[in-house]
């Protein structure tokens, strides 16, 4: 009687790099005044129109099984939204809706990965990455984007993994570096693809935060429809992160067996969160740039405020909630930087090795709390750097 | 570019026994009045009280991300509930709650099963057991549950088939069957989880449809509780199918894996359906006493218009909302009768061998419409019965 080896080795053991995290959580939970600026969550509560098209759609009576593929309203209202974005034509075969995007990561990698095959991921990555594709029982493979280079991987380093792979996973506009793959980066990674035949998974639930150039969904790419599964969710563009709801699009020969999945893995999404998600894409780009916005202001005041020194460098910040910000000029590494900084200041950050190793010497800032307070947190922050350096 | 081996066998090709289901919501489609008997789902929605503490959860701000082992609260009201049900000691640090039960089974078989084990399960079975093992790469292997031993299953056949199994998974009171396990079924399945040393997975959600007899819960047999996975689910209790909300009752240890998994699967449930959850449990079982009232009325019709025929046997209908009914005095299979009958009389119901092959010359009946209908719809049925048989 043993547990799988697959869940067993999820995560590997020792240090994750989130021990700032639980150290400022259990700080708060002991009455100690806390500034979180690590997790990726709005500072504001989903909107109530959408929780009273919710409750109506729920009093409504559809509080029964939902169609498991999705209901057909939110299947058409999300292939509209991303035919009219990227031009590629898409309908609500295209699409399967998820509880969530992490369950539609975790479903993609189901899909295209056997056991033992090799799934690339671009370091630094988002903290689920790898256990996603060890979950499965397949092999993470991690790719480097190094901040010399924007954090946009290079054709070089991604052919050199390419070879015998089964896919690879990406995410524009990216959480944690906040950069926005340029079309010279995706049109590589889809060259690669297409030559050493493999599918791509690409996580785009920060489309709509976008400061910088566009977002460019790789599945427009020439070709490139055909070996593409994206990952969409209403978590950040609708700040619905708990509401646990998000999508695959993929070809339709791919959602039919991910449909077949779901009713194995978790049969489908509540109707009434369904509805409400139909809601709220029906109000368009303008509930949507609403929500985006207090990033914009505070990715302002982050390029502000970076500008009146320069021992921190940022990373430019063209999409998402991120800044990720380079505290190598400070000697430290940067987790000793963000453990001192909670100790010694109360300021939660995420060091850049929890990222993978890419993003080391760095520390990952989330723009997710009120303007004043972010502004007086980073000024403290620049302070805190400039005396280490001294 | 292929894909996965895992995803493309998941059920195998050719018929499944759901023709019927389909062929059923087809004419009901084109606007042709059919009865159905077919799935497990109620004929009343979601309670409004249950669905106004969501909408109070939801206004007061509860739409972030809710804790991945579900809330606090819910874990200790789940916990509660078992504890002084089965009187086996159980603290929040043995639960995990799910979106839903299908998810559950699923987990819990990803935290037991590796690629290429086998996991053992019980025929009949509900539709999505085969394919949950095969989902996670395992192997699955039926064990046969007959008829006449009320399709309880025979401790032979058991071990017979668990040497070198990982896992055996159970469900009491059974879908499709309507058998509740007796003591001396459990207790020899248990001795073979423990000479074997098996995992057990025991499916109880339908722990409140229970018309005759106890329900006994595995893990609270000696020694049990140690090697025992059990999966609740608000669905058939509460009448909260859409809301997919669930648990896993296990060890702690097998928790803090679980807990892991889940952050890479579902990443949790959204935190108002667990307040909803919680609301529920709260109103005790006076509420879950009316939400299977129906089940008991209708299990009294079926055995009374079954005692004027003597051409339809009835297994007992111990539990859960289901009637199998022994049709082969009619020369049919379950899958020809059923087919004819909707032909003939617009009345789905499900072919005995929609659930495997220890059903076959059955048909399973929910009991899930109207009291008067269903009376009428059944006298159809065995009248219809009693003509093939002439």
């Amino acid at each position: 009687m043993k547990l799988s080896h697959r869940i067993t080795h999820l995560t590997p053991g020792g240090s994750d790099g989130w021990e700032v995290f639980y150290r400022a959580r259990a700080l708060k939970a002991a009455g100690q005044p806390v500034i979180e600026l690590t997790i990726g969550e709005h500072d504001i509560r989903t909107h109530p129109s959408i929780l009273d098209a919710m409750h109506a759609s729920a009093k409504d009576g559809h509080t029964g099984y939902a169609a498991v593929p999705g209901t057909e309203a939110l299947r058409q209202a999300v292939a509209t939204r991303i035919q009219t974005r990227t031009g590629v034509a898409t309908t609500p075969d295209n699409i399967l809706i998820t509880p969530g995007g992490q369950a539609a990561l975790f479903a993609a990698h189901t899909a295209v990965c056997d056991e033992g095959d090799v799934a690339l991921y671009i370091d630094p990555y988002y903290a689920t990455y790898p256990g996603t594709i060890r979950g499965i029982g397949a092999t993470p493979k991690a790719i480097p984007a190094y901040p010399d280079n924007g954090f946009q991987p290079r054709a070089s380093d991604i052919a050199r993994h390419a070879k015998g792979a089964a896919s690879i996973m990406i995410n524009t506009p990216n959480n944690p570096t906040g950069a926005v793959y340029s079309h010279a980066t995706l049109q590589e990674i889809a060259t690669t693809c297409i030559e050493h035949d493999l599918w791509l998974i690409s996580d785009e639930v920060y489309d709509t935060q976008l400061w910088d150039g566009d977002h460019i969904s790789p599945r427009a790419l020439p070709d490139m429809a055909e070996r593409t599964l994206v990952v969409g969710s209403m978590s950040k563009s609708h700040a619905m992160t708990g509401s646990r709801v998000g999508w695959i699009c993929a070809p339709t020969k791919v959602i039919e067996h991910l449909i077949n999945l779901a009713t194995h893995t978790t049969y489908g999404v509540a109707g009434y969160i369904q509805d409400a998600a139909e809601f709220a894409l029906g109000q368009g780009e303008a509930l949507e740039a609403e929500i985006s916005a207090p990033f914009a202001r505070r990715r302002q005041i982050t390029e502000t405020l970076l500008a009146t020194q320069n021992i921190v460098k940022g990373s430019p910040i063209q999409g998402a909630m991120y800044a990720m910000l380079d505290i190598r000029a400070t000697g430290l590494t940067g987790s000793a930087f963000a453990n001192d900084l909670l100790d010694t200041h109360a300021i939660a950050t995420m060091p850049g090795e929890s990222f993978g190793v890419a993003a080391a010497g760095h520390i990952r800032v989330a723009m997710t709390i009120d303007d004043e307070t972010y502004k007086s947190a980073l000024q403290t922050l620049l302070d805190f750097a400039t005396t280490k350096a001294a």
